[in-house]
């Protein structure tokens, strides 16, 4: 199993090259124009894992959405399987101006890999079809392996839910193994045992039926600007508590023993601050910063328009306000309630001077993995081999809402083993992947295969 | 005089060609790729009024700015002078999807030019042009005439308060004469004796130094366009009043007796609402709409923008949200003062978790026109003559910041004969000037000029 240094020593150029092909494709699933690409990443993926040593590989459909890349390899009948979860769609690269390479040409440099996708998900996901790779041509693969790689991730795994309900048999499997989250640092390795959920919507507010002269018209029409803003500042007090009425209802409350584990985490707030170049935190009272986003949902505008935002000054009452929201969710919540309760609220509270309307775009439900469970204390293992210490439990406030929906669908539970850094600006410009992070994936994935053979033997 | 009706009537199709020729140009004077148009134009107002009749017309620089056109023709020292004020600049176009014809190609139907700039101020100004025109060719103009054209209106007439001060002797005159307002309705003139101030801003929040995923970060940091949101919201309270504090110090108290008289100004709600399409008015507790524009200040969100704005959903807390805010004054609020209490307020309110950054983009003091000086009478029957009713004397919600800057630099007072109308959707797509009010334009200005001599004789 020692050989896997020299394995990634002796190929970490073709790995490269493989990866920045990867990464070329620009599969942004939320946008249209780029439909084409995700069959042509599909297509890429197929080719890397036939080529990494799997019996049989398929670019499957969907109905309606991005096509799945399933791949397998059996050992023995007998033998447990694992099923390798990721995706191979992209976040959107705007702002373009910000970005200091160009997006879908991946560099290295100062150790990091600087790529859309270079963490989240293609190089994490590429990681483990070369852990197989190696597996296999060393033949010391332990287990079954099944592949599945989605293109859909990224706006909400819609088609795979279905996708997942249509071949159960085939995904059949005694865990699924995922790297699409983050440790804590470079050395402080961590498992995420909690995901939020999220419910994202998109708000229309109409006023006028036409754009209108501020001055003409200023201080006797409603503005739907200052209105949609009036209606988001209502949805969270001064005490940072989300004013949605029964929001927090079914919300799972964590104990203070719980509380208390998770604040054994090192955290430096000062360090967060200086990093991200803030004075200040904000958040929910009586929560701290891990808390405010491991443990309790959380109200964001992800986008607002409207009115005249070019150059200069144009003095326009305009008709519409537009902005797009996302609340995450954390156990128990639903996210289908949630956006019930948001659409209902938003609308008794908005004046009859405009009109309001919301369409709900994605959303998804939260995860929470128990940490007695063989596949846990195998990756615990892995990491405690490779990195010398155990890792952490700790909750992501992140969403990967499928994963509750492989817990619904498959009855299977998932692992997330993250080797991504909160450093790394997923979803933002200058995303990036540090070199011994990929490295060290590549080193820790095959030693999970080997103890969770064995605990499971 | 009465040719003038004949006048037009063989003329207007040589009318329609030279408009919609000044029309064609697209002098955008917010946009910096417009700049060539605005010489353009210059230039096009110089070979009209030439060919309109004046002595000498000249394309004048500004200092930085762009040019001004001045006209003159003069028939005797001794006789008074008018000067007409227009601008040849027009608003930007945007959102151009909602126009149902070309901008600058201007379209004649259901009785209406429809066009960027039919109205403001292209429309309105030509009128001048072409009532001159007849004036010179008939041998009837009984006073000396100064033309002005800018191209800097729309964005706060920056350069022309210098150009002003530069040339006093040069702009001396007995009176300015204005076409860019509107009147009650077609059957209803009215003179506009008081227009608004304005103070424009650009305002910029700063959350962290990247865009962050609303996952890993959201409900522990601001969110730049939340925290917007809730500041755009607190500088208006549960009443419709502006709670910058000492906004209101200076504001001219409008007496009981006057606000009585301006309530008999015709005025139909329902069809107010209607025409707007919107179920409710809003604004000012105790104040009635004609009222919360014409005597009180407001306050809009002319433009905002954050975040992700494209198609589907990206969860992601930006780094900035940016907003493009504009106060309505009245009298004897001072724009500059204004916007340095805006700055202060909205400083001592953002929380130290964001940065926030106000630019001052333009603004301008309000205007008052006494309704007993001569040039209020002779406007006033000219009036009566071509519609056989006296005007209704109105307050404009609008903004000419020059007409004020006039009465300080040059000493000279401005008389407002509009002749658009409120549904003319000025600033707005489908801009409009109804045939009627353009002829009948033409047709009342050179009773003006009649009775304004003769009252200065």
């Amino acid at each position: 199993m020692e050989q896997i240094k020299s394995y990634i020593e002796a190929n970490k150029e073709r790995f490269f090259e493989e990866l920045f092909g990867l990464i070329r494709i620009p599969s942004i699933s939320s946008m249209e124009e780029h439909k084409p690409d995700m069959e042509k990443c599909a297509q890429y993926w197929h080719k890397l894992l036939l080529e990494a040593g799997v019996d049989k590989c398929e670019v499957m459909p969907t109905k309606g959405g991005n096509p799945v890349v399933y791949a397998e390899k059996t050992i023995a009948p007998n033998k447990p399987t694992v099923l390798v979860y990721g995706h191979y769609d992209v976040m959107p690269i705007d702002p373009i101006d910000l970005w200091n390479t160009k997006p879908f040409e991946a560099e290295i440099k100062d150790g990091k890999i600087w790529a859309r996708g270079a963490d989240d998900d293609k190089g994490q996901s590429f990681m483990h079809a070369k852990a197989f790779e190696f597996m296999v041509k060393t033949n010391q693969l332990p287990c079954n392996v099944k592949f599945m790689l989605e293109g859909e991730e990224e706006i909400g795994s819609e088609h795979l839910y279905g996708f997942c309900q249509d071949h159960k048999d085939m995904l059949k499997a005694d865990i699924i193994l995922v790297s699409d989250t983050s440790m804590i640092a470079p050395n402080i390795p961590s498992i995420t045992t909690g995901l939020r959920g999220l419910s994202y919507w998109e708000v229309k507010v109409t006023g006028a039926n036409r754009d209108l002269h501020s001055g003409l018209y200023g201080g006797a029409v409603a503005n739907p600007i200052n209105t949609l803003c009036k209606l988001i500042a209502q949805m969270i007090d001064e005490n940072g508590h989300i004013t949605i009425p029964h929001f927090y209802d079914d919300v799972l409350v964590v104990s203070d023993y719980e509380r208390s584990l998770m604040a054994q985490a090192p955290f430096d707030l000062d360090k967060y601050k200086k990093e991200l170049n803030i004075d200040d935190v904000c958040g929910e009272k009586g929560y701290s910063t891990t808390e405010r986003t491991g443990i309790r949902p959380s109200f964001d505008v992800c986008g607002i328009w409207g009115g005249y935002t070019g150059e200069g000054a144009k003095t326009v009452i305009p008709s519409e306000a537009h902005a797009k929201i996302s609340t995450r969710l954390v156990p128990n919540q639903d996210f289908n309630k949630i956006g019930k309760q948001f659409s209902a609220y938003l609308k008794s509270i908005a004046p009859a001077s405009v009109k309001v309307e919301v369409e709900f775009l994605h959303g998804g439900d939260c995860y929470v993995c128990p940490i007695d469970m063989p596949a846990y204390k195998a990756a615990e293992k892995a990491f405690e081999t490779t990195y010398g210490k155990k890792p952490i439990p700790t909750r992501s406030g992140g969403s990967i809402p499928i994963i509750a929906g492989f817990d619904k669908i498959l009855k299977t539970k998932a692992i997330l083993m993250g080797f991504g850094l909160g450093s790394d600006a997923i979803h933002s410009p200058n995303e990036n992947y540090p070199l011994e992070q990929f490295f060290k994936g590549i080193e820790t994935i095959p030693y999970f295969y080997k103890y969770f053979a064995e605990m499971m033997a």
